[in-house]
């Protein structure tokens, strides 16, 4: 059974999951990631905003790999640490900056980044979050803020350093909004109790609700629920600018900010690769229903990277797409191994949950939509279960019992590491 | 009581317990450090081993401040971020880069940093652990080189990635040395095992015994402890060069490695003071018994950046030392508002306690020179009871029963990020 060699490039969800299940299938597996853990992305936006210790939601690849228990027929997963800088498909070559390596079957799972639609300054000025360093340098940012404020004698810089602008009202923006706002509730508040009437959390959406994604009323709680936590809210504006200093948004109004946290939607994030593939919106790789690339039988693409309708509609991009995909992308690889043809996936939808600072969240399961203390229960719970090890879930849940109960727990370390 | 001002620089062991023993003795308090938080140095080499998570043993400062209790009528500490980039004595006065702050008593208590002593190469190439971000620079290291000795085809270039030198042999090189090699009895086994064949853990001492400051016997029972961890001691050894790629040592060896940790020493570490003052052995200020400066009455040093004196030996730069002069100038200060004459200060040594690896130690209390795992629960018992915080015993306590129980857990990401 392990003639062939399958390499998948990206350890994330829809990655790890695709390697765990060819490994448990009998198929020897090369894994590549860039980094050496695995981010437990949902998340992030609690290492950002000082809820969680960015060691609690990062995991060392090694680690799971040789937790996933082996029985004696199985295959081995074997990892490395590096960063792939070129793909070729007609050679079936993988390029990282020490070695070429050759492949039968390629899976790729590298996930997205930041999209920042174009807009100026963007990218230079706004804070991403798609990785834990970049969560961990806005964790860095509102600390520096708030502490910069405090010696600041300029009202109009000071205001600057205490507004903070979130650009997108999706899942992401709306999390990272609440979880903001309780932030002030909790230690800001007590650390730096001059400076809160200064401060403003504002919430930038371009189209007409929060949670585009799923129904008006949803969106109408969460807008609700984010006004009672003192985040204001801007339907229908479009940014079309950033520098260091501002936002600037299509209505010609001009907001001082010192802090711009982008969560206004990602692209697909992969290495070059020399046959061009074909692409959809957001650089997405098209894929046939099987996970395959177009022309690329051997080739599949998985979670954001690739491009799959569900009911005519793109899928969004959740952590669980991936992994159904990773458990599909398995199964066709053995199919074509044993000479078979590969299925099509079908993406079980299980559902949407969105967590509003504490104590209040929006789920929708099936055709019910599910709002406040229920919804942020289910979200804890699932959260909870997906995080991967015993180890994790303890220390997290501690985390929140502590952070629920005190309102005063967080990560409040302004904290730079070179790499190397 | 609160019609003086009196800036604390440096919010270390020293500078800490100054500060609240002024607040607690009615007088308002400036606290100035760069970071907005406080490292319990004696635990970063865990740090750098990935034994704890960094968060673990570094305290946000304003929670810090916030814990000490005040009565009615005590005062309040008052908290600034900011680098001190110039102090002007005959001024009295305090620039950082943001304003200028005037004291009537000023106690200076920035600690120390690395001394690389001269040797060419040592201050670009080896790496310092005075820092929470060099400590976790250290573990970024480590894990580096082992995930680039894997793909690594060059047999003298492996070699020189896994082999891993200590320059230093005083208490911090030797718990280095120690919790390297348990490391690698630990997890790094466990996640390369081909590699441990050739991984050479080496330690530099100029001396002709390991911690030269305690009786031979102790140094004695240190060396056999470490050579049977695996670690090759190198005694009378002087290191003449670092680069990139190797150390030299004085007598013409060359060893190829490429990760050199220098526990050689520490010097004194303060800013600019523009009317310069009289400096001693590693940069020192020297001052009166009583702590003050010389010349400069209402100016005082303590920690490792006073020179000090017992039984006609300088003070080691332990951090008891450091605690008990915090408290010595709190009650000079107050004795000096009320116009009676400051009181010299006199140390109390309380031991000494050195970690080897895990299960052993060295420790003199007193005549008493105490070895093995007595000692080692010395030390473990010492350093909870002086961690700041309740939440941080706990986490640091459950940390170390996994690790000794376990054998396999540590924190092992490889994370660089921008301080904003």
């Amino acid at each position: 059974m392990n003639s062939c060699r399958v390499v998948v490039v990206g350890a994330g969800f829809g990655g790890l999951q695709a390697a765990k299940c060819l490994a448990d299938s009998g198929i020897d597996v090369l894994l590549i990631d860039r980094n050496n853990y695995h981010t437990f992305v949902p998340l992030l936006y609690q290492v950002a905003t000082g809820q969680l210790e960015p060691e609690y939601i990062a995991y060392p690849i090694r680690a799971i790999l040789r937790r996933f228990s082996f029985l004696r027929n199985k295959a081995k997963i074997q990892f490395l640490m590096a960063e792939v800088k070129q793909i070729d498909f007609s050679k079936r070559t993988i390029e990282t900056e020490t070695c070429l390596i050759s492949y039968d079957f390629l899976v790729l799972a590298t996930g997205s980044q930041t999209q920042f639609l174009g807009v100026p300054g963007a990218s230079e000025y706004a804070f991403s979050m798609r990785t834990l360093e970049e969560a961990i340098a806005i964790r860095n940012q509102i600390l520096f803020c708030f502490e910069r404020a405090i010696q600041e004698s300029d009202s109009s810089r000071r205001e600057q350093l205490l507004t903070f602008t979130i650009v997108g009202g999706g899942a992401t923006g709306v999390e990272v909004a609440g979880a903001l706002a309780e932030m002030l509730r909790g230690h800001l508040r007590r650390d730096y109790p001059t400076l809160l009437p200064q401060v403003r959390l504002i919430l930038i959406q371009s189209s007409d609700r929060l949670l585009a994604e799923l129904p008006k009323k949803l969106g109408a709680y969460t807008h609700k629920r984010l006004h009672q936590l003192g985040v204001e809210v801007y339907l229908l504006s479009k940014v079309t600018r950033v520098t260091s200093e501002s936002v600037y948004l299509q209505n010609d109004e001009v907001i001082p900010t010192a802090t711009v946290i982008w969560t206004a939607g990602v692209e697909a994030n992969y290495p070059t690769i020399l046959d061009e593939p074909s692409l959809a919106n957001k650089r997405k790789l098209i894929v046939h229903p099987t996970l395959q690339l177009l022309e690329q039988p051997n080739v599949y693409a998985i979670g954001d990277l690739a491009y799959l309708e569900k009911n005519g509609k793109p899928l969004a991009g959740f952590a669980s797409e991936a992994l159904q995909q990773g458990v599909a992308v398995a199964r066709n690889i053995q199919l074509q191994f044993r000479g078979k043809s590969p299925q099509p996936f079908s993406y079980f939808h299980k559902g949407i949950l969105v967590i509003i600072g504490c104590y209040s969240g929006v789920a929708k399961i099936g055709t019910f939509a599910i709002t406040g203390c229920l919804a942020w229960l289910m979200w804890l719970g699932v959260h909870l279960i997906y995080l991967p090890g015993h180890r994790s879930r303890l220390l997290v849940l501690l985390t929140w019992l502590h952070t629920y109960l005190s309102r005063d727990r967080s990560v409040r370390l302004i904290l730079s590491v070179k790499k190397r």
